[in-house]
């Protein structure tokens, strides 16, 4: 990966548009808009006392009460450290026929069949624990169960995209507290994802360069591993965004070994708890931003994975509904040596 | 405009996936998810007896505690009906240079300065009067407001898209509770709007008509006077997304005359007494979307203006903010026939 030199500077004082050449999106930096920085937290923490339920069907001993089981880890173990499973509530359906896309050109309405597959990874036995309790290690198993689920849903030839992603916390979506993500399959390549392929290949073609891989400068940096980079992006389109890097140019995310998972799932708990820290425990998102699938599926230079977490810390309003450009108050520069400097004490 | 024959079909009970020639954005319609479509209320309405604020500066004798005032309603008079003035807290500066892009290519990363203007227009001196008590002539009036100040923003040369819009309540991103709608003048044209421009002129090239002419169908339709229409669109972003559209065909909202305005008035005014009372007073945002000024502000054939309504009753979680595509849990066509259904008492 390429470091472009950058000085440390601090961020402008006055309001400034940017875009990437990753997202190809406007965002507005607003500093009349903002509280200092450091001053920013969540006014409706995710709080762990709240979330116990006597009677959730995620717990261990629980398992009738979900929908039907992909595959669990340690495999035929009723002691298992985590499980996939179907969403009781699917977005798609994996029963209906992976049809072709039906296009009415002359109302210039399209239509296809949901098909579709909407799993959900339990990522942990115990009601109590978080995704950022757990350790690097067992943080890994995580990442490397949506590998391996990944790597069979591309079996289907219908399916284009795969989703992978976390809601913490009932204001950033979550329906149920005990730890989970989710994986949705996807018989078409969804809009965000077009766009940002088509941004990374025009500057790819442009300059023979991977935009992600020139995403690298000192001011932008959090924290950085081996093999990985967290990073504010450059025009964060919501305050405190982060990202998680490979190092090493890779476009999909499934391609991701298991001693890597590992290292990954350091970083990633690290970023956790910093963000949770920093931003008083805040409902957060995370997503894994990767390549199509299909005819796709082949290594691209142009594209390359990455992980994006968001606290929520602002709403979506009639501004950026409207233009889908959005105003960010904190300059990435700050938010990143918030962030640098965040004292994590050891554990494990 | 043409009305689009389409028989009166109920909804489909399986997973679809939409996408209509005005977005170009795919749409999960999810009927698993969902509770019956005339189940959905809002469970945080909008409380109106909370909203009094003894100290509110929007109120009629508080003028000196706002930023500048840009014009009133009628001019020189303190017993004003409406006030356009500027945002305390603009997201852009209209008090520094609109620079010329500064593009280095090298790097991929876009900045332009932050030039622009931010203005808030007080719908009504009284504290506890929201938009749907008033009048379709007073309404009328809040429209003709929106026109008269595109029309001044206009003269800059560097402002390419002014954006309208109203946040109601606020969990929809309203800070101050006295009804308000917010204009934000911008130095580009925002993302969403290049992208519906660009497939309002790729169905007009492939079709020779425009795209939100086509809209008009029997089943998607909630209301209909001389010169405009409600509707449910085919593919809805959002459950009970609602579009009111002129007739005639014309691509950018200043150019609305102050007699239509007044009929514009009573079809909104309609609208949201609808929601509200099918919805349970939900918070609310809605959008004029316009096409853009400078160079591209002649009348165009393929781009046509609307206003967007979107009750907020879900979350925009990880999956939505990764793929940029969404899960709409209610049939555009159940949407429209609970509202073409709900009876509003005649009032004024």
């Amino acid at each position: 990966m390429a470091s472009s030199s950058s000085s440390d500077s601090s961020a402008p004082q006055t309001p400034q548009l940017r875009k990437d050449s990753v997202t190809n999106r406007w965002v507005i930096f607003s500093p009349a808009r903002a509280k200092r920085p450091s001053d920013f937290k969540s006014k409706s923490p995710v709080n762990p006392n709240q979330q116990h339920q006597q009677q959730c069907p995620f717990c261990i001993g629980h398992e009738h009460e979900c929908a039907p089981e992909i595959f669990r880890v340690p495999p035929d173990n009723p002691d298992w450290k985590l499980r996939v499973i179907q969403n009781l509530y699917p977005a798609l359906s994996r029963d209906i026929p992976a049809a072709e896309e039906g296009n009415n050109s002359d109302s210039g309405r399209v239509v296809v069949n949901g098909f579709g597959f909407h799993d959900v990874v339990i990522e942990t036995p115990v009601h109590s624990v978080q995704l950022s309790d757990l350790s690097p290690r067992e943080i890994g198993e995580v990442l490397v169960t949506y590998t391996r689920r990944i790597k069979q849903l591309m079996s289907y030839d219908s399916i284009k995209y795969v989703q992978v992603f976390k809601n913490h916390g009932a204001s950033a979506g979550a329906s149920m507290s005990h730890s989970h993500s989710q994986i949705m399959a996807l018989p078409v390549v969804p809009p965000a994802v077009a766009t940002r392929l088509g941004s990374m290949k025009e500057y790819f073609d442009q300059t023979g360069k991977c935009s992600v891989c020139e995403s690298n400068s000192k001011d932008l940096l959090i924290d950085v591993s081996a093999h990985f980079i967290s990073i504010v992006p450059f025009a964060a389109t919501f305050p405190f965004e982060m990202w998680i890097i490979p190092l090493d140019h890779s476009s999909h995310f499934h391609e991701l070994d298991s001693e890597k998972a590992v290292e990954l799932g350091g970083i990633l708990k690290l970023v956790l708890r910093k963000m949770s820290l920093q931003l008083n425990n805040p409902p957060f998102n995370f997503m894994v931003q990767t390549s199509p699938l299909g005819d796709n599926a082949s290594q691209l230079l142009y594209s390359h994975w990455f992980m994006q977490i968001v606290p929520q810390l602002s709403v979506v309003a009639g501004f950026e509904m409207g233009t889908g450009c959005y105003i960010n108050p904190v300059f990435p520069e700050d938010a990143a040596k918030v962030l640098r400097e965040v004292k994590v004490s050891p554990s494990e």
